[in-house]
């Protein structure tokens, strides 16, 4: 993720400079740090999430990020990483996700709040996993945390689990998709909005603007990526509604901001890098939408951590902002 | 695992001093050094599985434990592993699965001895791997290979899984359970008793004595450890008839013990600490019954293994004992 | 993989020496260095394939391993992994895999093309991974994108799983196999040819001509590997039908190859070494077939990279030529 020179000291809880962290914790999981993006991201979680009758999941997002980012400052981690808004990436998305999937009551906000807090220390843990190969964790603390609650939801009667899908084993399922124009616009905005479990266009253009603000090129990338993981699924015929529901766009959004612009520079070559990254992505995805089918349990962002990895490894010692030796 | 000072040559194997070191092993399984702990240990296991009727495991754990520290000696591996029983835990472990799961056939205790010599060099291979992670495999090694075994199983007709689940989708389960307070005495204990597969109250007493002698800080954390694990598998409602048989309880067990007090020292931190990885061993717990569930296979002490790894990878570089920089 | 002395520069694509590093990139498969080596695979491949009137196999397998090979060229990785062979042996096998489980469609061919291409830089970066511990990923990258799909072949309406099994709980299967001497020789040899995903005993025999003229260690590791897999799938009663089709064979083939000659050197003691890892590898690949069975997916050769880095792993700080000290 991108840093920037900022005081070496935090804020403390509930200070205005506090929210700016704050703000920034959600927009680095586009890999930005800019509150300004973080206040787009969260008001586009918002409108997604009133329009579509789930307040649940904007109020889970604020309090997914209060309760992360609070950690950071509890466990005394390195202060640079809480400036630039690493604390609240996976709280964020653990705060979508939890009320996206499971019923309203107080024991999903009892974990809702437990797991979004041990994000922070997963993902200090899986980063020193990664460090000696030149990565980080991604959004997989996010992942692994939130597949091991929906998991768990399966026999947990206390988590009532009315949003996953029924377990059931793989099958080929209709293409059947309405492709005109105006339907393959909501498809491709839709899919930049379900980063943050959003099913909605204009939480799409939001999020657009948002990374607009921060980046250009992460702008163009995620829309690039979206675009081009919708004509892939389209190409190979995956399934319909999936694609309608954007559920082939938002982790090669990820990939495609990560490859794009986030890890190497932007030219020609890396263009054409992060591209197959996309196809890489959409591929990924499907294979864990079959994975995780007997299961009955979402994907999440993990086909953008997997696929993104494959392609960071290999360059360890290259200059990867080139990819030249 | 802890490791005390002891003469640095190896005993010969069936002398006195080579029961010292076999015992230790059974011990290590809790991450005690000492050969009562692992007589106590050892007096549980046949208690409970005689009085289940099934002796097979007893023989087993004596076999298994027998196999891999054995083999210890035949690959020549550094000595104050051996003495420390670091041989022996993964080994007493299969014996002790293999019967219970597999019928008491000779295919059976062909594979149950060449299995648990085996994980003296898985364990030794995985050691490797985590080694720059400063934790070690803990019984991973174990329940890597009797996964293997029990999985294998399924389409072995010379092994009879008998004692596996039937595979199925997951689905949700009755909570229904009996908690008045006798009962709920009864769950706490098996849950102790369980970490050698043993569905036994008095088996459970007999571990928490054994642990209280070789270290008092041990027998409470196993002890609060499954109270605490019950605790939090009522409040969300798990599976009863598992949580009546202690099978939420004894990952836990393991991971409050290794949290409380094996690798950080014990104060009102680290305790906090242990207490929130019995939370996330219960959630993983109940994750892997689902994940596990199409195969009818048992998650063993994996979510243990998990859990306390993303609760000492964090800490890297902290002095792990104190939980501070 | 082994190495040789080879000039440090690459030829030009299609000159004569292009193609002596093509056919090394296929004899790669088994650990060989020998384009003569890799003539006979490729021959035993085509002999397969059109006797089983699939040609689209063999043609995979000479695409494949063209997109792979090329790949190492445009990425400019280093000229000695190339010259070894080394960007073939992936592509090769992805070409074998894809036409045998999916339709011979034109988006067939170009997921092909695009992930045979992938493998290269997938192997240097997974490569990365393992180089601290001192192993390579073996035939994985072949595997895990394959794994990815055929997994997504299920839901992409464009690539026709007609090859693939229908997903299903594992269930035991009947042993019931024909074990006359002349069938156990078909098994025996079919058990080399699926190496390459080939049913043939003359391919088989081809492979292990192939093998001769390489190595004549190897060769005979090839062919007691099968044999004694073989002898353990007849024992533990397996499925019969996968025992006849040579599917409990190819994996400890492998296996036995690595541990019998290419990292250790031949002895006795390295050859119980290499037998207990034949073992260890039937019994992981039972337990991946039970694994992949609700998903209806093959574990390719999967359990013998497993098997083999669990029998190299704890050797990391031996002479592992000897397996001493």
């Amino acid at each position: 993720m991108e840093t920037k020179a900022i005081p070496q000291q935090l804020p403390p809880i509930f200070s205005i400079p506090f929210f700016k962290l704050y703000f920034r914790g959600i927009s680095q999981v586009m890999f930005q740090v800019n509150a300004w993006t973080g206040i787009f991201f969260l008001a586009g979680i918002f409108y997604g999430a009133y329009t579509s009758d789930m307040p649940a999941v904007a109020w889970g997002a604020v309090v997914g990020t209060f309760a992360s980012t609070i950690t950071g400052y509890l466990l005394k981690y390195p202060v640079d990483k809480g400036t630039n808004g690493l604390w609240g990436f996976n709280g964020v998305l653990v705060g979508c996700a939890l009320p996206t999937f499971l019923g309203d009551v107080p024991l999903m906000w009892i974990a809702l709040i437990l797991f979004s807090a041990m994000t922070t220390w997963i993902m200090v843990g899986l980063n020193h996993l990664l460090a000696p190969y030149k990565v980080s964790s991604f959004t997989f603390p996010f992942v692994l945390i939130t597949w091991f609650i929906l998991m768990a939801a399966r026999i947990m009667q206390g988590l009532p689990d009315m949003g996953l899908s029924r377990p059931e084993l793989p099958s080929s399922v209709p293409f059947a998709l309405d492709t005109n124009f105006n339907n393959l616009l909501v498809y491709w905005l839709t899919g930049i909005s379900q980063v943050f479990l959003i099913n909605s266009w204009v939480t799409g253009v939001l999020f657009l603007i948002g990374l607009f603000i921060s980046n250009q090129w992460a702008a163009l990338w995620a829309a690039v990526g979206s675009a081009f993981a919708l004509a892939i699924a389209i190409l190979y015929q995956c399934n319909g509604s999936d694609i309608a529901n954007g559920l082939f766009g938002f982790s090669p959004v990820l990939t495609a901001i990560a490859l794009g612009t986030t890890f190497y520079h932007v030219n020609w070559r890396t263009a054409i890098w992060a591209l197959w990254g996309v196809i890489a992505t959409v591929f990924i995805q499907a294979a864990l939408d079959v994975f995780f089918a007997p299961l009955g349990i979402p994907t999440l962002t993990g086909p953008f951590c997997i696929a993104t990895w494959l392609f960071l490894w290999p360059h360890l010692h290259l200059d990867k902002k080139t990819l030249q030796g």
